[in-house]
């Protein structure tokens, strides 16, 4: 049976894993992100030891160049982490595995995965959503990321902002976007706390129900996937906000689509913290 | 060869038209739109009197019924044109053409014009707007319109507010949504003008110009459309706007996804005012 590899590359470590098939992962490592060469040497290392493969696939953090005709096609760009700003992530592995790599960004993989055997399974349509240190997304149709000029940056999409909450916002780029209000990093600048830490009646919980509510809605409104899986640490440590979220949506849309079943819709990923490397596993047998 | 029909569904008028091709309309002929069984009798003597038709295509007005599993598809759904609201427009036309019918919304068929052979020929992607009494917007990725659990309805966007502008809005669901502030009838209600008579130095021209840059904006953020094309009578009584609703997404996006070629993604249609009549001939032609 051919043996697939994949791996979610994140900001903080990188995930591994072998496998015949999405649900048939065979090994999995993780090891701390550090400079491109020094996490690479830890990825091939390990890749070595499970045997030969098929293909792998990448499901990373970005800004990605995946432009198919770009020269560098596959590379990280604009990021602030040292050294791995233009680096080209994919055209290192084929170099260091000798095999075929595909790569898409994270949240993509995610949203592939969820949609395929999560969340979405049997859907058309299905967005996904992290909300962690930072907030990205992406979309899938009919089995397929879905890819403009660019892959999507919908964190930093600008909400209107809450009539009393006055907070700046801390991305570098747009200040009060909805990543730089209501990101991981944003919350814990704004409060010096975590929001599991954030009392229950502040109203930074209404805030941020309202300001994640916005990117659900206006989804609906452009690309109307039949699911929205919200993932990521924030979330996940932070489940009680799904319903404010939906009840914001729910207030936002004011019944124009109809009566939407946003219990159903708006949902955690099914498939817990293994969406991105079933996703990037599932990449990998695309190639 | 065969011939195909199109109509142009539109609240005010039906524009009808037959053609071997898109790019060879053989007749054409517009009716005022009143109830459906007067209006279909105009569009029905005309294809009546053109020739056999081997297929029909629809561009119309909404919101539509377009799921494919729903026993009203094709169907006009919540709309305040007396004897309208669930019309089912495809079946009655099926009924009387003796043909088969292929309806989609009127920016999907404009989007689909446009991407195929106008301002977004030879590229993977297009969002079409107009911006006339309403507000509505369709996404076509490669060659097809974009279709969630429904269709696009991002007219009802909810921009962040310009600062001094404290118009209420005239959306019934939504008050200040997008429609409500930056549709033709919004600017007529809010100003007892048309935009065309509006001084050059009246804050409305900046207030427009960022309420429509931030659906750009959101977007370019979310699909990545590689055209964005403004269509509809505001848009084409006021080409000044294109320049203003430019550098609004500049000054929104502030460089996030590198330096745009605005000029060259937010254009107005190449096909004039016959993207909806073309893009109802090629839904006829995929029927």
């Amino acid at each position: 049976m051919p043996l697939f590899g994949a791996i979610e590359a994140g900001g903080t470590k990188f995930r591994c894993a072998v496998g015949t098939a999405p649900d048939a992962l065979l090994a999995q490592a993780a090891f701390p992100t550090r400079s491109p060469a020094e996490t690479l040497a830890d990825v091939v290392a390990f890749f070595k030891g499970t045997g030969n493969l098929e293909a792998v696939g990448v499901g990373s953090f970005g800004p990605l160049d995946l432009d198919p005709a770009s020269p560098t096609h596959g590379s990280i760009v604009r990021t602030p982490k040292p050294g791995w700003s233009d680096f080209n992530l994919k055209a290192a592995l084929i170099t260091s595995l000798g095999c075929p790599v595909a790569i898409d960004t994270d949240v993509n993989a995610s949203g592939l995965a969820e949609s395929l055997l999560g969340a979405g399974k049997g859907l058309p349509s299905l967005a996904y959503i992290t909300i962690g240190t930072g907030i990205g997304g992406g979309l899938i149709q009919q089995g397929r990321p879905l890819h403009g000029f660019t892959h999507p940056e919908m964190g930093h999409i600008r909400p209107r902002r809450a009539p009393n909450d006055t907070f700046a916002g801390i991305c570098p780029y747009h200040g009060d976007c909805l990543e730089g209000l209501a990101s991981g990093a944003a919350i814990f600048q704004r409060s010096g706390r975590h929001l599991a830490e954030t009392p229950p009646d502040d109203p930074l919980w209404t805030w941020l129900a309202d300001y994640i509510a916005q990117l659900c809605s206006t989804l609906l409104l452009t690309a109307a996937p039949h699911r929205i899986v919200l993932g990521g640490g924030v979330m996940s440590s932070n489940s009680v906000l799904f319903g404010p979220v939906r009840q914001a949506v729910a207030a936002q849309l004011a019944a124009y689509l109809g009566e939407l079943p946003l219990n159903e819709i708006i949902v955690p990923p099914a498939l817990g913290d293994m969406s991105g490397l079933t996703g990037a596993l599932l990449l990998a047998g695309e190639v």
